[in-house]
């Protein structure tokens, strides 16, 4: 039983979420991916996110664009936390399914991310998973402290590069 | 049966419905409010948008605020046309649910008025209704040929109060 | 004489509004478009408005961008419901044509769809043509059973492609 | 007959468009105020926009809020210089109206003032007339003399209380 | 030691933040409230989200309005799961709280809810301690029947009050 | 001396205003262009706009981008009216223009046409020139005309190819 | 001479700038404030421009609302740092004048500071002043000093009254 | 030791900075460019601007996108002026990035540029540096001064192209 399920409105959003799957395959914990519409299968998702806390599923990530129901409908059938990713579509940018994921009714919150930011989605669900599994806790710590050498190095690389030169050259090219 | 069902929902919203329902009391057909929730009733929303087509409904009009849902998850699960009134919030002056209302996927449409338009929903569906009701019918063209005639009735008020008044006078108060 | 008129501001927009007629000639109705602009040729479109209900169209469906008059003129003189399909340009990405087509004054409603939304603005027309057409209403179900049926497809396409592999493999490629 | 008109979709609008009337009144021209709707009265809206024209109108002013259609429908009727003034509705701020004034189709301009600027409207108006009209002319120019003279006044006054103390007094209320 | 903290920017935010404490009483959970500044206490706030894991926090509520950094810096140091409460204030009704909360760069999510949404926040974080806690959510899930309970006795009250009468009184007051 | 100037921040703005001197081309009036900025030659700006007047220009049309303060600062030192062009730019697709543009505060009204509405801001000036020429009149009056008839070419094209086929035909392409 | 001089478009915007005053009056620097119009009196706002650096100016401080150019009209005509204050005004919650202020054209940078961030104004002027006085910076550091104490206070009391209560008490009032 | 530091969040924004590196460049001071990220490297943020003051260092420029929070992370921890850079991403074209750039809490303030508007930051900070250095300060008077010229040079080629041809042609192509 998969501890994280990632629920996409289409297919056509695969490549959207590829970033959350490239996180989630390198973590050991297991996961699947759906395809549950809102609006086209509304059967299908009340069955899913009823069933999904008994199934063992631990998080919920809803992937959703324009008037993006998904995550709300979801959350609304099961007490599981569930996440949000808003997909930008050509029309607004993104802006609608922003607010049509974060700004829930009382009582039924969903856990909103950026933008098309499906990284930091499944980020946020192994850092829940976390609470539980030492494992996962340890690599979230690693993954934090690789991305901060990395910022190091570049930082050490565009020092080198990018500053005033001495008094003497100065009005040459850098 | 109702021919045109209302739902909100809370009855939090019931003032800003009252528009619609006072539209609704004046013609001749039958109509009922209801309070649904799409996140606190997932199933009773469900359920009613499912059967009410075989129930003799013939136009459902739905109102939320923020994260607007409703109408959109009751169009999921059915094809009677659902009228869509976006309600305004202090947060984001009703555009949240604005958005939220109209941006439906391909394949599931809401017929969205304006933020807060109560009396343009009930409207809006009487003229739905009126398509088979000639009685229907000729109450809506009447409302309109009193709509013109209160505006022709202000316009020649108006115009007798505010102009220019004669040469004589100018830069006294008109 | 046509069940539904799509009515469009300029022939510039024909390319948007192909998914409208795509859907409509799948369905057994009598459709027509037409160039009508509100500003270019505002005689012919009270023309066409006042006339169409007794020409026997039953739903008007207008679209137009930028300050989108179109719907609201229309609307304005018959009391067939009329359906806006706000059109997005360069500009502002149709915000300004959704504003416009939607926030209709107390009397005269536009249902209005989402930004460049032409399918579902035929499918609410047929819609509201199927309360009086079994044919009709027959096909829209069958229509959402089909959409039903592909998302459970792609769904176990999807699942058996996207999901965590087992202790052994993993950290090698999904 | 007036050479500015000053049109408003209802007489609800009359409070914001006060400030156009007293300027209008402290000019030396003809001016009258209506009330026609673009969507309650458009047969009286075309009629007045063609004739205006003809009955020695110079310039229109055309005030209306939300889906604000009023200006773009006259200025579709005539060639005389529409100018739209956006009203703000509790809804969106006036943006709805700003927008839907503003973005008018090529070939049908309409000149937009700020959002509820019903002064600058009728003192723009007054600049065109004032292109024919040297007493006008005299007028503007001594109103714009006599802000510059205002604002100079405030100047003086305000440099006075409103600037640091000596030395000596530094630390105490200014 | 608390297992959710509730950390606001200033004491000023603490009425807004009242719906979140009222529920946080109602569970049986540990929890505490502190006022530390990403701006005027960053000292504070980096110590307490370093040492928040080890202290035995599992969930952290940050609240922050206008450019609000709060969220997002607390989360940069740790790999806590942290809920932004995105909050209004008067200049932009909070949509810059909004994307200042929700917009994290890749590696640095923040589960953010709702602008002013204090209370979901606390649920949220209640749905992820429950993951662990049976307690938490058998509560949870009688939280939800509850609200599905009030809603289902509001629908039947409202149902009786508002509905088209029969036909003999038709025209009269319902 | 022309009659009417086109002023713009800076010659990359050339592209965006070949629509306003196309139609300037076409019309019996002299005008000329000028690059004059704000932020860039304030002193030019005010010399320019104070001596217009005198120099028998009738009409400013000033079009800018970004913080557009041009035609703001031209209709500061001139009573000849000033049309704004707002410019979009890669940003915020010139929504920023328009409100720096027409936004103005009271007393000094810029008549301000859509984003990138550079032919619109040239049929304006025209409009406003037109009311002291006859030929110019006409021609505008021949314009609309033209668009009127283009319309309705267009319509007759479309009505031939997009409509329903006969009951025969149903289901095969249209 | 003063050194810092804070200049507002008109006196009906300093109650909106007294905190400013406020921060201004308690360091030991020399300071003005002004009424200069950038629409109203735009030679008064070049000459002041100009003359600035000259008479020992070290910074400007410019507050302005809707299409708001005070500040960029003064930045044109000098290069001394002009820092920004956009107002808001009932319109549109000062989006107008944010945009109006921080959107300038290259060449010519404004320093902005939140909507009606008088206070954030005059801070940054002193931290500007500050490089060159060591009083200044030193008062700088104290009031962060004791903003950060202050912070520091709050949580403590905070701390103590907002928490869960022990086991027995559960469930009890807090 | 650089009288500015150019930070930034991600070296992925070196292309966006290019235009204050090059404005830098031909200026007599000393600068340099840094890697520093307020969500990666929180530490290396706060060591940073700690130290800033103590290193000579006189202004520090921060550009970051998104819930761009770097320039405030800085602005927190120093009294030294920080110029924000807010950068535009795919997403909300840099809207997000401004608001949580501009809108910073009472008491730390941020000097915001336009959005991308780097050679804008470059030539504030310079502006403020000059304050100090008359070298600089003479600088900035002739790039003023290179500016104005050339947009002289552009409205005479522009004057010579771009205005009606005379009567004879008139018609004819200018």
């Amino acid at each position: 039983m998969p501890q994280i399920v990632v629920v996409m409105g289409s297919d056509a959003d695969l490549p959207a979420l590829e970033p959350a799957f490239a996180v989630l395959r390198s973590f050991p914990i297991t996961w699947e991916a759906r395809v549950i519409s809102a609006h086209r299968t509304p059967d299908a998702a009340l069955e899913f996110a009823r069933g999904a806390g008994g199934d063992g599923v631990q998080v919920i990530i809803a992937a959703a664009g324009k008037a993006a129901h998904l995550a709300g409908v979801l959350a609304a059938c099961t007490t599981l936390p569930v996440i949000g990713i808003p997909l930008s579509s050509p029309g607004l940018d993104g802006l609608d399914a922003l607010l049509a994921t974060v700004q829930m009714p009382s009582g039924v919150p969903v856990a909103t991310v950026g933008i098309d930011s499906a990284k930091n989605a499944a980020l946020l669900a192994l850092q829940i998973v976390g609470l539980q599994s030492q494992p996962v806790m340890v690599r979230l710590v690693e993954e934090r402290q690789h991305m901060a050498d990395e910022v190091g190095r570049k930082d050490d690389t565009i020092r080198k590069h990018y500053h005033s030169v001495s008094k003497a050259e100065q009005g040459g090219p850098a």
